[in-house]
């Protein structure tokens, strides 16, 4: 009897998505009694469940029909209609329905741009630190990176106009730019406006692809908002995405891209082939959701929400982490971004940090060449302010001992 | 001002991916007015919408916080179990939740099949016709491929032999065979248990790997049930695929795949990368929905319906078709499939079914290679019986006019 080696079977894409000692960690995390700073969650307990169900309700009744049955590829009109109205909200006046693609969360908008733009060995530049999930689709489809250093105004463009030169010197053309310009996952930093002209002006001489992820913009809670690199785009070389994720509920799985034309019916026919068409019943549900402009109320009380808890951890952190350790103080997203001096490593804390009750996710999870070794992400949205104050004691405490 | 060339940016991957003409001509069928044979729709009057939106609101009320939060990639746990147990229902009786992955339709399963086994000019073995949308997915990601023919009884497996003697001879080990054994689609045809056998015994011998896709096997209107290929696989050889879209509702988008855990371990990685999660929201209800026990009188009303489509659609073609067209009477599933002599072009005829208020998809969809171009899928299970009735006089007319 023959015996089939699945491992051999499976393609080299396959097998460069690795399970992680990062995924291990995070796993453990998430055992009960333990405080995780870990994951990007939303606060379960903010989730607006009765507007929701509501709009499902209509979904399920008035529109039965729609809801349930195989929908359009690139969404469901009306509600591309409502997204291609809402990106005003973002500065955007210039797109249109044909400019929108709903996708299943914006992981899967990921996915998308690496099938439509990385081939083996292909070139993409990201921030150091950048997206772990990002890292991994790119990583999967076989990109190299080149990654570009961030300060607290942002990715440093100086730093990208060399690689570019570098690049364009070996005769490489980078495929793009991924950037989460604004509350950065996980370094928390805003690019600033001048820095974002500059981008623009840079990619325009390099003629350089860029990928905006948006996933926080909206939770802004100081400082003034500034315009997304795709509301500045006058070349279309910014193809954005966003998410429901962070302001609605991740459960839902919805994102959605805006992109020139010619992107978003490339990426209908790659999306047919991945999976026909987003699920129907909840874009007809959100749809409504916005329609009736339940929206940014709740995105207002979840601000507040987070607000205090994100002032919540800056005070712990001044209160208990040992000096040595710089940690930002962000206007918005999710996120602290905690650097001990480079003797310290992360990985090694965190044992002793998860038996005294307490996960976050280790820096070098974000940097896809194992930098980062003494840096950690701190999230602080999910957790309670009363778990966040403990939580920060007790990281202090190891950091403290650890301090030479 | 330099201008981005999109077409220049994308991958050969994404430029597999045309829009064929197929494809437009699925679009024209859609208009309003035509009575459209084409798409695999299930009756939209037929959805349990009142009983899905009783179980949606339970998992908006009573599970809101774990159904609006990110879920675990695999799928909701209490739902992989409830999937194992169901699957008892096709006689596959040896599966834990470990072996069960859920998935947004049974097209995202067959988009990770491409990402798990096919490198680009891999060799995949298909029946012919096959699914269109697998046909994309494998091509997509280079495939070339080995077509086995069918007959009443379904892939004629010594063919499967003779072609994998010559691509053994080669040197060539195909990564699959993907397969529809119940109610083929598109045509229509049942493998035998026989058969079946015999294709687990050369899979043995061959070290072969089957990919079952099971969309159609609970609408069986006459014959005796037939067991699933992963039913009589001691091996572990088959990853089979399974779908609510043609039992429940498609616009929910999920499917689940039955597997050895070493795939659904790579297959979980994988999942990671393309969108994290399927939307739990919708994972909680289905869950609910199994669990009240909802599905199989659903099933017992669904099979009422399509069985008497499918009868007055047999007896219309009987009644109307010119007897040089040959259709095959299934025991069930969606489809008719129709072919017609050499000498007619279903792409040809298209156009004056449209003229006539007419759609069907051309055969030729079903093919890799541009064969078919004689054949047509019909399907029973979305007009209505008068308007079966009638698109089906109207085609007759069309292919009396041609015949000679």
């Amino acid at each position: 009897m023959a015996i089939l080696d699945y491992q051999q079977l499976f393609t080299a894409r396959a097998n460069r998505v690795k399970s992680s000692i990062i995924r291990e960690l995070l796993k453990l995390g998430n055992q009960p009694g333990i405080i995780s700073l870990g994951g990007g969650l939303p606060d379960p307990t903010m989730f607006p469940a009765e507007k929701f169900r509501e709009c499902m309700d209509i979904a399920l009744t008035t529109h039965a029909a729609v809801s349930l049955q195989y929908g359009e590829t690139p969404g469901y009109t009306p509600l591309r209609k409502a997204l291609a109205e809402l990106s005003k909200h973002d500065g955007i006046t210039n797109v249109m329905e044909e400019n929108i693609l709903v996708s299943s969360g914006s992981q899967q908008a990921i996915d998308f741009i690496s099938k439509l733009f990385i081939e083996d060995g292909d070139t993409v530049i990201l921030e150091a630190p950048s997206y772990l999930s990002a890292i991994q689709s790119f990583q999967t489809f076989g990109a190299q990176f080149e990654t570009v250093p961030m300060d607290a105004d942002g990715a440093i463009i100086e730093e990208l106009e060399i690689i570019l030169k570098k690049l364009h010197a070996k005769g490489i053309s980078p495929k793009f730019f991924y950037t989460i310009p604004t509350f950065q996952n996980p370094a928390g930093v805003t690019m600033t406006l001048e820095r974002r002209k500059k981008l623009l002006a840079i990619a325009n001489q390099y003629n350089l692809l860029i990928v905006e992820d948006n996933p926080y913009g909206d939770l802004r809670y100081s400082g003034e908002p500034v315009a997304p690199l795709k509301a500045l785009d006058t070349e279309n070389r910014v193809i954005y995405m966003r998410t429901f994720s962070k302001i609605l509920a991740p459960g839902i799985r919805m994102g959605w891209v805006v992109a020139p034309t010619d992107v978003i019916s490339k990426i209908n026919l790659v999306k047919q082939a991945t999976d026909l068409c987003s699920p129907v019943v909840t874009q007809v549900a959100v749809c409504e959701y916005l329609n009736k402009d339940y929206l940014w109320s709740h995105v207002e009380t979840i601000k507040k929400a987070y607000s205090h808890k994100c002032a919540v951890m800056v005070q712990a952190v001044k209160d208990y982490f040992p000096t040595e350790v710089k940690v930002n103080a962000p206007q918005g997203g999710m996120f602290l971004w905690a650097e001990a001096p480079e003797y310290i490593n992360t990985v090694e804390i965190f044992k002793d940090a998860l038996a005294n009750g307490v996960a976050y996710i280790v820096g070098t999870a974000f940097y896809p060449d194992g930098k980062g070794t003494n840096t950690m992400r701190l999230n602080f949205t999910m957790p309670t302010p009363e778990k966040i104050q403990e939580a920060i004691k007790r990281l202090g405490d190891l950091l403290k001992a650890k301090i030479h």
